[in-house]
């Protein structure tokens, strides 16, 4: 299985694998679930505390470790700061509770989850912390470039080998990149077919940034939470992602994550099933032509399926 | 002349008039033309460093008052920081410099023009400064944070009565009001028809914000800067506009003025001629219907035109 193919970091000169698995949504069997992922193959995960599901994944990613599949250093482990500990007194707990309980010693990569300062809930109330309290989306007083400096720390401690962002549109990276010692390694934001954030990717990577997609597979993991994603066409259904697929003798979600990669952008696509995850992985013997890339990017209608409203919270955050 | 309706401004409660004379691209007979905008009834004057015409609309204002038609404080006056002076060691002598070309003690409302920190240039050699140098925009390490403390500095000295921000979206927006003393009391956008922006300006009131709409007549200041603005239909020839204005026995311009108002969004258009400028502020003796309004909401086609694309710099701003 040739999936050895990596971004290279900024500072660090870090090597992040193009393709992980992303714990998003694995909310049975997670031990056993990230365990096969990486007996499968994959090197890097994708987890966040917002995920809930962080001890399962340490216990995953330790008993491929002592089983002697991978060591740590083979690994690429990704977590993400939810948005109730933005605030510069609540960043190293947060890390602290990450690492406990994911039974590992620092993160390869820690990312702001999202640039929304949420008003801070004791965790020994409620972990993580809610987007909103009785309805109410409550912005807790904390500067980016405070919580930059924490992110920073973490790095000087040693607990996270390079930080990053996610969901953080042009202009608050702009101020970010004025006053940050230590540039995001990565930026992650929704894109697939239907909403390719062409000209953000372009610049970003000017910026010296890596960009790694999430939701890849697009409507899919939104159609309970949003009308758009239950109405528009599921690209595994599109007959275009389709007929592209028949022409390599690939699956639509090899084409898809294909298309990301081609264009030197990181996946992490989730799978429950072992087959999947071993066919999501096996896209390293092809490539999309030119005609392939020309017709997908007719698909772009900027439609976004994980904007705060898909969780019914008032907060135009992408506009 | 009934054109006193104003906009209630947070921490001063200053009253904003709800309509302006906008000075972009007022290149020929500045003095005259503003000069004549205020005997035609305009109270608010939105000015820029930028617009490259401060001595001619301050002298436009001064004769205003020098021969009894106002007093200065009947006037509303708005300028904005240009983006290469956004680093704190700068912002003083830009203010300065805006004051004594509008020869004024102080300014209602002083704006940053663009999040945008743009690499200095000693006036000197050229004022303002310019979006790129050798054809590209280098980035002025001036962190937001420190330049809206520069702000509220200006305020404490007695030089701009109000502080605001101009195309900043809803990220950095949160993340200033996380640090800022005195809250921006205005922001000022691009708004039309085809880019009404409903959901930033819902979330952007809530936080005790006022907004001010620019190129409200939508496409037409930007037909020789971008290819959508030739495509698009000009609002002032849409049917839809067009049959709006027979009903009230209004013009398109003045139906598209309206629509803002209704919406309690300020307005700033402006005109060469004398004529349209009276007619331009003569919209307060009428309302659009609330099927006025449900057809308008149609044409929102998230259709941006003040994009930095449009001057050839590829930064996705909005993105």
């Amino acid at each position: 299985m040739s999936n050895q193919q990596y971004l290279t970091l900024d500072r660090t000169n870090d090597k992040m694998p193009i393709i992980g698995f992303g714990c998003w949504k694995v909310e049975e069997n997670v031990e056993e679930t990230v365990y096969t992922a990486i007996k499968n193959g994959y090197r890097l995960i994708d987890g966040a505390a917002v995920y809930e599901n962080e001890v399962g994944v340490g216990k995953g990613i330790n008993r491929a470790i002592s089983e002697g599949i991978v060591k740590r250093e083979d690994l690429f482990v990704v977590s993400k700061l939810w948005n109730t500990y933005h605030n510069k007194a609540h960043v190293r707990a947060a890390m602290d509770r990450t690492l406990k309980d994911l039974n590992l010693d620092y993160v390869d990569l820690y990312i702001i989850h999202f640039p929304v300062p949420c008003q801070y809930v004791d965790p020994k109330e409620q972990y993580p912390g809610p987007w909103t309290i009785d309805g109410k989306m409550k912005i807790e007083k904390s500067p980016m470039h405070e919580l930059w400096a924490e992110m920073e720390k973490l790095v000087d401690a040693g607990l996270a080998r390079n930080i990053g962002i996610s969901n953080f549109n042009c202009q608050i990276i702009m101020d970010l990149l004025t006053y940050a010692k230590y540039k995001p390694a990565t930026l992650q934001i929704e894109l697939h077919p239907y909403l390719q954030q062409r000209e953000l990717v372009k610049w970003v990577k000017e910026q010296g940034l890596q960009v790694t997609a999430y939701s890849s597979f697009g409507p899919s993991s939104y159609v309970k939470l949003t009308k758009d994603a239950k109405t528009v066409t599921p690209l595994f259904e599109h007959d275009m992602i389709k007929s592209i697929a028949d022409k390599h003798k690939k699956t639509p979600a090899q084409v898809l994550l294909r298309w990301a990669i081609d264009q030197e952008i990181a996946v992490i696509p989730k799978s429950m099933s072992s087959d999947r995850m071993k066919s999501n992985i096996d896209v390293f013997d092809f490539k999309l032509d030119e005609k392939d890339h020309a017709d997908i990017k007719k698909l772009d209608e900027n439609l976004r399926f994980n904007s705060l409203f898909a969780y019914g919270i008032p907060v135009p955050l992408f506009n």
